[in-house]
C-alpha cells in the first residue's frame, strides 16, 4: 500500500510554494519597515504552556504527545504563548519597546475544512514594553498595511474594545466567572445566553436593549465622535476608556487608514486579550473571511511578569494565499532566464562556463541535462516558460557565438559567446 | 513554576534569525538560479513512510506519537522520504528532470550536543528523472555553490562512489545482508568488521590491504587518473564505472570547482543510496565538521515507482550558521535607517506622515512609541545601530523642516519636511 499524506495537511508544489515564499517576503520587508526584528521558537513546546494558557476549545485541539523522557510535549497551536515565553526567559534584557515577529507553522486537530487545516501557518507580531496609544495604533497600522501589500483590495479593518465592555459589565456587578461566560457567549455570537446572563443580574429591558446595540451595531470610524455621546449619556464611567480608544482610532488614522469600522461584539475568544481589539476580514474568502486577530493582552501571571504591557496579532497566512488566488490578483510564477541546450559533449563544457558566468549575475538559468533532441528542448524550455533558449552546437563552438532564441516570438540572433552576459544584462 | 523550553530545542533571537533568514536568501538564490524550484510537506508524517526506509539507527530517535483517530504520526526526520511521496503521489506528473528543493525542520530525539538539536533545519534538493552525469555533476555543483556563496572560505567536497565498492564486493561473491553489514561497519570506520567480513568470503591479505587501501586514501581530483589505472589492475571489471566516475568528475570541474577530493569511505550510512555520492566539510566546525551529504538513490520499491533516478543532498542549516560566525565573516545585522522622534501629541501626526512615505519608499523606519524624554530618544536609537534619527519638535513644524542627525558622527542639519525623502534617498 502506497503512504499517504496525513489527513488535513497539505504539500505544496512549485506554484504554491513559489507564492507563499513571496507573501512571506512581503509581509517581512513590512515588518522589518516598522522596525520590527523576527524570532524563532521551537516547534513543540511544554504542553503545560498552552494548557495553562488556552480555553478548554483549544487544549481539545491540541496535538499532545510524550517524548522518550516522558516529557509532555505540544505542537504549538500559536505562537503567542512560546514568543513570550521567550521574552520572559530572555528577551527582557533587550531596550523596550520591543518591536518582534514571527513566521511559523502550527498545529490544531480539528475537522479538515476550506481554509482550515491541521498544519497553517501565522505571521504574526508581539508589541511588548508599552501600551501607550500611538503604540497600538501603530501595530494596528502594520497589520493594516501587511494585507494591504500584497494587494487584496477588499478587506475591512474593525477596531473593538473589551476594555469598554468591562467597564459595563462592572457597573452592572457582573463579574468573575460570570463575566467569562459573558464574553465566551459573545465570541460564540450566542444572543440568547448574553441575555440571560444581563437578566440574571437584573438589568433592565431597557439596559439590555442598550447593550445588545452596542454590541450589534458595526459603524464606520467616522461615526465614533457622535456614537461616543449617546455612550456616555448611558455609561458616564466611560469617560476614559472612549477618549483612550478615540486617541487610538485618531491615530490609526494618521496612517492614511481613514476607511475602519468600530465593532463591540469583537470577543477575540481567548482569555488574555484586556483592551483594544481588532481584527481583518477578506470579503472574498466567504465564511472564513477572518485573516488578522489581535489586541492588547497580558500574560503576566502565566510567566511571572510584572506590569508588562503586550499588544499583539496573528495573520492566518494560508488564508492570504487562498484570497491572493480568488481576488485574481498577478500570477506568481517560476520565472526562468535563459535555458541552454548544449548540443554535444564537446559542446557541454562551453555550455557549463556560460551558465556559471550568468548565474554569478544573477540570471536564472536551466540547461539540458539529459541529452534530448532540439525538439523535445524547445518543449521543455516552452513547459518551463524560458524567456530565451540558447543553443550551442558544433557550428556555434566553431564561430565562438551562440544561437539566442526568444521563446515568446521565435527570433532567433546569433551572440558571441563573450557578448552574451552583456546581452542578457539588457534584454532581461 | 516557569515554563522551560523542550530540552535540546533553540530559541532564536533578532540577531540569530536576521543571520538565518540572510542564509536561507543565499541558498534559495542558488537553487532557482540552477533552475530548482521550492517544494513543502507536512511537518509530521504516515510512522510508516520513515520506518520501512530508515535504517534501526533513525528509528530509535523517531518522535513518534498518536494523533486522537489513533494515526501512527511521526516528526519528519528528514525531507526526502516527504519529497519522493509527493513526486510519487502528485509531481511525477511534471516534465522530467524535475529540479526540487526545499526548506524545512526536521526532528531527531538524541543526546543534545554542540551542532546537533533535536529540532534542526535542512536545505536540500532532489534531482529526478535522470541519471546522466552532467545531471549528477550539476547537483554536485550547486551543493558546492550553496557553501561558496555563504562566504565559507575553508570547505571540502569528497565525492565517492557505492557502485565501484558494490562492484568489487560483488566479484568476490559478498551480496545481501553480509554488504549490508559491510557498508554498515564502513559508515561507522568499523575496520576490524571489514577485514572479518572480508576474511569470511575467503578473501586473501593481499586483496583485503588492497581494498583497505582504497577505502582509506583520500586523494585530490588530479590524480584520478593515475589511480583509475592501478585500480583496473586490480579489477578489471570496474572499467565502465570507473568511466563514469571519471565523467561526473570532469563534469564538476567544468563549474570551475577544480579543487575536491576522491574519497572512496563514503557510505552515507542510508540503505538507498546506489552510486555516486559526495559529502562537503566546513573544516572551522571541528568533529561536527560535515555540512552537506547527498547522491544517488533509490526510492523506487518504497513508493511504487518504476526506474525513476534520483539524485539528491541535504545542508545541515545549522552547522552552516555555526560555521558563518566561526569563520568570522561579516556581522549581518538588523539595520535600522531613521528613528523619527516627535515630541508632542501634536508633532505626532506629522512624524507618522513621514513614516508612511519613507517605508513606502523602502526604508526601515522606527518611531518613539513611549513619549521619552531626547536624552532616552537618543540613547534607544544608538542602541538599535539607527543610521540617522529625525526630530520633530513644536518649532519643527512650524519652520516646516526636521533635525536630522547622522547617529554615528552626531552632525545635524535642517531638512524640510517635504525634501526628506530625497534627502535620505541619496544619504543612506
Amino acid at each position: 500500500m502506497t503512504i499517504q499524506r496525513p489527513r488535513g495537511t497539505r504539500d505544496f508544489n512549485p506554484d504554491d510554494m513559489v507564492l507563499r515564499r513571496k507573501l512571506e517576503y512581503l509581509f517581512r520587508s513590512t515588518a522589518l519597515s516598522f522596525g520590527y526584528h523576527e524570532v524563532g521558537t521551537p516547534t513543540f513546546e511544554d504542553a503545560e504552556l498552552f494548557i495553562r494558557k488556552s480555553g478548554p476549545e483549544i487544549v481539545d485541539q491540541l496535538y499532545i504527545f510524550q517524548d522518550k523522557a516522558e516529557r509532555q510535549l505540544v505542537l504549538r497551536p500559536e505562537l503567542t504563548a512560546p514568543v513570550i515565553r521567550f521574552y520572559a526567559s530572555e528577551l527582557y534584557k533587550l531596550p523596550k519597546p520591543l518591536k518582534i515577529f514571527y513566521f511559523g507553522n502550527c498545529f490544531r486537530y480539528e475537522r479538515p475544512q476550506k481554509g482550515r487545516y491541521r498544519e497553517f501557518w501565522q505571521f504574526g507580531a508581539e508589541l511588548i514594553g508599552t501600551n501607550r496609544s500611538e503604540g497600538v495604533a501603530e501595530l494596528v497600522a502594520f497589520a493594516w498595511y501587511c494585507i494591504k501589500c500584497v494587494g487584496i483590495k477588499n478587506f475591512e479593518l474593525r477596531l473593538g474594545n473589551l476594555e469598554i465592555l468591562k467597564e459595563i459589565l462592572s457597573t452592572w456587578d457582573i463579574f468573575g466567572t460570570e463575566q467569562k461566560d459573558f464574553f465566551t457567549a459573545l465570541d460564540k455570537g450566542d444572543l440568547d445566553t448574553l441575555k440571560l446572563i444581563l437578566e440574571d443580574s437584573g438589568r433592565t429591558p431597557e439596559d439590555i436593549q442598550t447593550f445588545f446595540t452596542l454590541v450589534q451595531t458595526k459603524f464606520k470610524i467616522g461615526e465614533l465622535k457622535e456614537r461616543k455621546i449617546s455612550l456616555l449619556d448611558h455609561f458616564p464611567t466611560l469617560d476614559k476608556h472612549l477618549a483612550r480608544f478615540e486617541e487610538v482610532a485618531e491615530n490609526i488614522k494618521m496612517y492614511n487608514i481613514m476607511d475602519f469600522t468600530i465593532d463591540f461584539s469583537i470577543a477575540r475568544g481567548l482569555d488574555y486579550y484586556t483592551g483594544i481589539v481588532f481584527e481583518i476580514d477578506v470579503e472574498s474568502l466567504g465564511a472564513e473571511k477572518q485573516v488578522c486577530g489581535g489586541g492588547e493582552y497580558s500574560l503576566d501571571e502565566l510567566f511571572e511578569l510584572t506590569d508588562t504591557p503586550t499588544s499583539g496579532f496573528a495573520i492566518g497566512f494560508d488564508r492570504v494565499a487562498l484570497a491572493y488566488g480568488m481576488e485574481g490578483l498577478e500570477k506568481i510564477e517560476n520565472e526562468l532566464d535563459i535555458f541552454i541546450i548544449p548540443f554535444s559533449k564537446e559542446t557541454l563544457k562551453k555550455a557549463i562556463e556560460i551558465s556559471v558566468s550568468l548565474r554569478k549575475a544573477g540570471f536564472i538559468v536551466d540547461m539540458d541535462i539529459k541529452g534530448r533532441n532540439m525538439s523535445k528542448n524547445l518543449k521543455f524550455a516552452s513547459n518551463r516558460n524560458a524567456t530565451f533558449a540558447v543553443f550551442i552546437g558544433e557550428d556555434e563552438l566553431e564561430s565562438g557565438s551562440a544561437l539566442v532564441r526568444a521563446m515568446s516570438t521565435g527570433d532567433q540572433v546569433k551572440v558571441g559567446f563573450s557578448d552574451l552576459l552583456e546581452y542578457f544584462k539588457k534584454v532581461i
